[in-house]
């Protein structure tokens, strides 16, 4: 499968006229190579070329996590520097023009900058996204698993009384469940009570979750390296009037939009659904992110549902559909399903419920 | 305190002939302005100019997690680009060098680079480092209870019969008394044991804990965004006389390190300590990284204790001593602990017992 991606990109990289291809730690790496590794100081990157044969240069500590004897390793010792390894095999090649993982570090293109002059440096991704962008049956069927996951995980959250729990604990509560739910690892985990559900992006604190709360719970972790990605809102208590329009108009917004997925449409369109729909309500304004993101092997990834996206929708895409309603100071409602473009339509991935519950 | 640091930047940038810097997330955003975010596809970056107030732009939906009044924000809208925002400024200020921090994201680089031609762009480490690589006493004081907290683990982990349990289970155990004693977060967290004890970066993995295991334990999490980082080896059972020889000779490896440090030295004195003594046993050949590196705000940064390091140590610096020695397909022993230079040597962050404990 590897050997097959690679020679992929080699194609695209001839047809576009890209001599090399650069990918440190992340998400290309472990879709060309099966490899998996953070970013650090010390630089792993797999060298690929269009006309050569590719090579994973590594430092020498980390050689023996490499499971796969076919790749083939470049190991440079602590002494060493892999961007000196890279460059001087670079310019042995004569390329022209290099494409550089969009996530690598700036000091390696910085340093790799300063020993290659005159050639071209372009992102990775215009090789990469296109072939990430649809998944393969393979692919659908881990993520729907790691949507089950998230699913099960839900389900036992509301089993539980939050209150008194701080967010910071109850994220720990969460990032347990999932593990023992079978996700590999925690790729985020946001708990957002009362005023602090209206930031999307809130990093849990030591705020008390309280009676009166509205609560966003938005996790997601892999397995077999493809994430899940889930949002949730509950209530402590009896919600009031304000906060159940709220909720509802965000749920019909999140239907809408997944009734408007179906391939060769514009990923606007699906944007618009949701937002025309809490524009009628005059709750738009509060509406302050785009409607989704692809998910994979990244937790964001193409292909992006925004207002002015033209990208054209295709079967095997697989995105969330997730509009929010945030009130400053007040409150928050977000729901989230990840979804997978159909023949036809579209097919959620999580199927937990998307009701509030009033715990 | 920000405003501080940011001043001796602008300083630094003034004296190097440096007009611009710009910080995505990450530890140098957090040094300079107490704000800490993940990196994204939606850019989050200070600019600060040499001679202009700095400012952080910031995506919309994030823009209610600054809590900082004073920090002047430019907000963007899901539509716009924060690079064309970024290189817009940047042109109109007319720069000619350009730091960009080291872990940015290329893509956003090259997005810089692709509108703003003929300025040189440089690491922001050259201005960035040499404020971090000496600790302040409040931050040397984070450290010890960050440290404290990663000691208190430890003592917790030797209560534990790891028989029967997996890497990943063992190693989902450490980090919720990591967090359960006190830190913010879970920086890293490495379980390996038996045969993959040798791979110094194992990944927890599904192998069975069990008797005869040499099990080595590497974990860390921030308190005050300050890391701990600490490494212990126990052994299941009784160990034989190979693996008590090897533990031995790290754990006075490690000792030699940690009294040949002090203020004036070069780095690479204190590598060598470690380094000649575990050659005199003939087991050099497998201490196959650097002795250690610098700890704060990241988990690596300068300075770093390698075999080649010229840099001079300075009262203040804070770093880890881990030598280790992995024999491959049998196991491998590390013993690692924090220290902070003082004035006349240096002193241990982390007080955890380094004897083998046999569980």
């Amino acid at each position: 499968m590897y050997r097959n991606r690679i020679e992929r990109a080699q194609q695209i990289m001839r047809e576009r006229g890209v001599d090399a291809l650069i990918l440190g730690p992340g998400s290309d790496l472990l879709y060309l190579t099966g490899y998996n590794i953070h970013s650090s100081e010390r630089l792993t990157a797999l060298l690929v070329f269009a006309h050569a044969d590719h090579r994973l240069y590594i430092p020498e500590l980390e050689a023996s996590r490499v499971t796969d004897p076919s790749l083939s390793l470049v190991i440079w010792k602590e002494s060493e520097s892999p961007t000196k390894l890279i460059s001087k095999e670079l310019a042995a090649q004569g390329v022209q023009t290099i494409a550089v993982g969009d996530q690598l570090w700036s000091i390696f293109l910085l340093t790799l900058q300063e020993d290659i002059k005159h050639v071209r440096w372009i992102p990775a991704s215009t090789i990469l996204a296109p072939m990430r962008l649809i998944k393969n049956a393979e692919e659908v069927e881990f993520m729907k698993r790691a949507s089950k996951v998230a699913d099960r995980v839900w389900e036992r959250i509301l089993t539980i009384d939050p209150r008194g729990l701080t967010e910071r604990k109850m994220a720990q509560i969460v990032s347990d469940l999932l593990l023992e739910e079978g996700a590999e690892d925690i790729a985020f985990n946001i708990v957002a009570s009362g005023p602090n559900s209206a930031s999307p992006h809130h990093s849990p604190s030591s705020r008390t979750i309280s009676e009166g709360d509205m609560v966003i719970f938005d996790y997601g972790g892999p397995l077999m390296g493809y994430n899940s990605d889930i949002t949730r809102t509950l209530h402590v208590g009896r919600a009031d009037e304000e906060e159940l329009k709220v909720y509802k108009a965000v749920k019909e917004a999140q239907q809408l939009a997944f009734l408007a997925v179906k391939p060769g449409i514009p990923a606007r369109e699906v944007d618009r659904a949701a937002r025309d729909h809490l524009g009628s309500l005059g709750l738009d304004k509060f509406f302050i992110h785009r409607t989704g993101h692809g998910l994979g092997l990244d937790v964001h990834e193409p292909p992006y549902i925004t207002p002015d996206s033209d990208l054209q929708l295709q079967e095997g895409m697989v995105f969330s559909i997730e509009p929010g309603v945030y009130i400053p100071g007040k409150f928050g409602v977000r729901i989230e399903d990840i979804v997978v473009v159909t023949q036809q339509g579209a097919e959620r991935l999580n199927l937990a419920t998307r009701e509030l519950i009033e715990v």
